[in-house]
């Protein structure tokens, strides 16, 4: 892929003069000069809790959160995204990862059910700008909304407001984006995920990350996925990993996401970090193989079963 | 229809002698300086996600948000109205719209059957005033309340917050306002209709957007809307746009609110946006033709024919 | 009657020095020096949204807005109370008239049976001082408490604030206290009205604005109404107009009120502004005769029927 | 008793330096120098509103708000406690009476059947300094905090701040603590009542009025009293004064109150203001001369039934 | 145990430059330069009331406050962690003792089978550092957030933000994590606390306090505990102590906890202050011998049994 430069970065009107550069260079950083997003997701521990680290089918190794932070320094990745606390005590020894810093985060403990999800922000932007000033890489911000639930106003406004502010300061913003609630009874409707990707435009996102469509026709879902691309105009979009599933499937879906359906990359957690350390490395290298370097999924393939290497200079 | 000059703007007492000549100069701007306003609204994106944008009966350009901008780059509009996100993400590319930042938005995924709408504001006045500072040719806010739901009280205090300190900047604002809610049976019943455009004005607005009264007793809309536009003061009534129809009738309705309701203006969407780029554009100019320059029904309908052209200069 | 001078006007503890002055002359202004107030009520454009201005026994002049204040201008009144939004509008072409900025206002929408009545303040006081500043001649503040209901307490906190802080900056603070909600099964039984003059008091009002009591056992509402102008101390009381009565009547109980009942005035909006502008006019002025200069009732209706005049001079 | 000096008084660490001299001088005023508070409840026309002032069994003089300060000029007391408003009204004729500011208050309308009770804060501290500033020698803060409502995390929030604050400003805090609530089946059950006086000393306050437990085992509340004495640590426990009772009965109580359970003071409203203004005022005399002098309850009869005068020189 | 020098302590990014020799001095004076946390938790007054200090099988002298400082002063404790006003009315006479201040609490009147939990912040961080510069001897903070209720957005947010104020001015964060609420049916399963453990890491902590996790498979609660140490990464995991149970029992557990679940410490309440001084004083000092001194049981409780004494100048 041809490299993008500092003149080919789009920037928000929102991002005033003096944070153009801050923007432009966080950009580049995120995307490693290629446009496209490979968002390694750390912040399921609240999410998921423990279940997504220590149980049947997970290395042993995942047990352990440090575990992520190697995975990030020993592996290819745009950005590590976590919380900030777990930015903050981890950062110090992994100077070099690009943090994205997810701003809301909610446990699974109180079901649908009982209550729609609503993912409370847990503090403001100064103390991301705190940690950056502190000498922490931060490029960025994430934050959750669960659009159609009876909390959609309260992450709707939180979520406007920090991406103005976080612009302010030349910092992207990914809105993770899930319909969730009574309201919603097919969360993976392709119009509601391209309404999804809608939102994220409208509130100034320049990533957003959906779950893929599943049309209920039988139809591809790369190509719905294109028509969610396409509502999300000028934020890129990007689908998140989903449930631990065999290599192949992954890679070959990422693949798909990217030349049919339009995605700019991938956002994905569990389906990296549940693995062992070095299997764990192998997989970043393929996702980012086809992502940051536009691979076929038999190249990435071969990157995963250990047969060539890929690393940042292969980008 | 006459030209307008600074002098004839009356100014509210709100705006501060340091603001006056903004607020004058935004006035003018956005009513191409006919005190009528033409508001293309493109704010559907979250209130009707992509179900608007996409579909049967709507044109593939729409697909795409760009759609939105390329349209009111190539037609005659007053202002065109979308989130703050949206608008930062297009203006550099389009800097010669005048923009209304439209603050507060929803989804209609959660329905009035499970909980009063509430649309909450989405970014504080900062982020717009950045916005402006960085050279978007922002002229005002716009601003939707729910009269009737449960949640009117915060919808009245967000609106009311925002008018005093938008004049204060110089900014002009359109309130949305729709009676909705358990509480509301009949939305477009007359009385309700006038006492929304009341509302409007005791909140300070400079322009209401209402949707067109539907009497119950056969009488024309456009005589009931006449009370309504009476009831706004000084605050100028504009008619919402509804659902796409053929564009003959929309054009009779909007001559009749104008001519005998008493409307300065209207505020368009779908309408417009679900055609392609070149029938959209046809349609804004025919829109103001009517709007803007006060011509006929049948010479506007020559316009979106592409019989006869209307450009700015034709004001 | 005598005129008060600035030693005459008491000025409570939390008035700062440096806004004595101000205060003294706000008081002075608003009741014409005479330490009673004759409150023009206009703000039920919200309140009772249109159907107070427009339909069967209302004249059509109510229907426009400027109704209000052409009467304010003609008649004889003390402050004309609204919503700031209304006096930011016309103040500037009335500029003589005192203005009491009314702070929240909720429309009769939602009923009590579905929701107990909180009425949102819909601006800061900064708004407010913003205006004073660019010249309207703001007196002070009104505030509506609905005691008793569910949002009490929200009603109760925002009140204080307010009054605390507009003595600060020497304006004069009317309250509106109506007993409402699921709670308040008498909502003008005396007991509780005279509960509601002392709950002003506690506040720090100038002036309290209640229904006239009710007394179930046939007592004089006038000799209830005493025992709630005592509990109000220093706070002076003043009685809602009501719905529409013929003068005689209206002027009759106001008479009553004010010599048996302690009342300091009166505030009063449909019986007024209901009227033609002629006769609105005459009935404001035959109120101010029995208000602001101690009139007899005669005396008063012969004002109301032309008879004679009533002017500023006359007080 | 021996007086307190200014040497005496142990001062919270969460007084800054530069207020320890305003808080200890305010400490010797608000307890006469003796360490024991005689606290004249002036809050209840909003908590109780006009049936504690007027009706059978109360004196007429009751019900003019005036009342309650004439007792407090005429009378011995410690502080007079009321809502910032009343004081504001009233201090400048009174200026030598030492002020508490009832920060919080609700009316007894809405049930606890119908809601739980949470009683909002009217003001923020700045109102009260404000008074401070104008003149008004105000000691001290109330608040009222209903443990066991489903609103007790609001007050103990208000609460908590309040006092951090109000000690950095050198005044004292007095804490109203009512278990009450559907939760709460006992309200004065004597574990309850000495928990409650434990929650008063976490926050930090520096007295906190109770209503005195009453055992259903049937043994001696004073004794029950006791241990809730204890609980409250360096807090100083006073009783609330209830319902109008006889004054030997009244003035029996309190001496075991404070001679067997430990109180410091009592906090008394109604049992005093409901009498005429010259039994009033014995009445404080004799509550002072046991709570503040000592003396035996057969003394403070004397004083009562105007056999024996007491004053502040007999402290 | 080899003592830590400041040169071992890991900083968290979050903490700036100027404020990581504070951080690192806190570090040390709370865990006794081990890097083990001996914590003496005394806020149970507002949690539990008073029936965790009078009452059957409590020694009398728990019914006073002082008792709790008597305690820290004679015994071997890391922090005692208390409301800020406890701190502030005792702290003047024991300031050699390191506090913690626990920033929010709650009573347990209301049953989580009425309302799910919600413990309030009763003060902001400025409080706090108030009485840091007062000279009281604060090293850090302490918040309960109960996973699982339908509060728990509101405690995380709260929490979130504490931690990052804390950090950001050198002090010392210490969670209570426990998951309850409705939505909770077994509050002590092993992977709930291992992922209470692991949200308190993402928030930023230094220390968690969770209940020992009980398996229901009957294996070791200390080996479920090294699960939840492992996720909680660099925060260290402590125990809370529970009622009251013989001093034997409670040691090996503690032991166990450390040398087995990984735990880095302990936190322990009733157990302690149930106690006479005496044994009370006795209990610290054995705990402390395992904690700061890696001591055995049996010389614990040798310690315990008072056959051989421990001090500061054994750890």
């Amino acid at each position: 892929m041809q490299k993008l430069t500092a003149a080919d970065v789009r920037v928000p009107m929102d991002v005033p003069a003096d944070s153009r550069e801050t923007y432009v260079s966080n950009y580049l950083k995120a995307t490693r000069e290629t446009g496209r997003l490979m968002l390694f997701a750390c912040d399921q521990k609240v999410e998921h809790m423990n279940k997504d680290f220590y149980g049947e089918g997970i290395d042993i190794a995942d047990c352990e959160p440090e575990h992520l932070f190697e995975i990030g320094k020993n592996g290819v990745i745009g950005v590590l995204a976590g919380q900030r606390g777990l930015v903050a005590q981890y950062a110090a020894d992994y100077p070099e990862l690009n943090y994205l810093v997810k701003m809301n985060s909610k446990t699974n403990l109180v079901k649908t059910s009982q209550e729609d999800p609503y993912s409370p922000q847990l503090t403001d932007l100064e103390a991301v700008l705190q940690l950056r000033e502190n000498g922490v890489n931060v490029v960025g911000l994430g934050y959750t909304i669960y659009l159609g639930s009876e909390y959609e106003a309260t992450m709707m406004a939180e979520a406007g407001q920090l991406i103005a502010q976080a612009h302010e300061c030349g910092l992207l913003v990914v809105l993770w984006i899930y319909p969730r609630g009574k309201a919603v009874t097919a969360e993976k409707e392709p119009d509601l995920i391209a309404g999804a990707a809608g939102v994220a435009l409208c509130l100034g996102a320049d990533f957003v990350k959906v779950n893929p469509p599943k049309p209920e026709d039988g139809s591809a879902p790369a190509e719905a996925l294109a028509i969610a691309a396409k509502a999300a105009g000028r934020t890129g979009l990007v689908c998140a990993g989903g449930g631990t599933v065999d290599a192949k499937t992954f890679l070959t879906q990422l693949h798909d996401q990217i030349h049919i359906g339009g995605a700019c990359g991938n956002a994905t957690g569990r389906n990296i970090h549940q693995r062992s350390l070095d299997e764990a490395v192998r997989l970043t290298k393929a996702i980012s193989a086809i992502t940051l370097a536009d691979q076929s999924v038999e190249e990435a393939l071969a990157v995963f079963n250990g047969e060539k290497d890929f690393s940042y200079s292969d980008i």
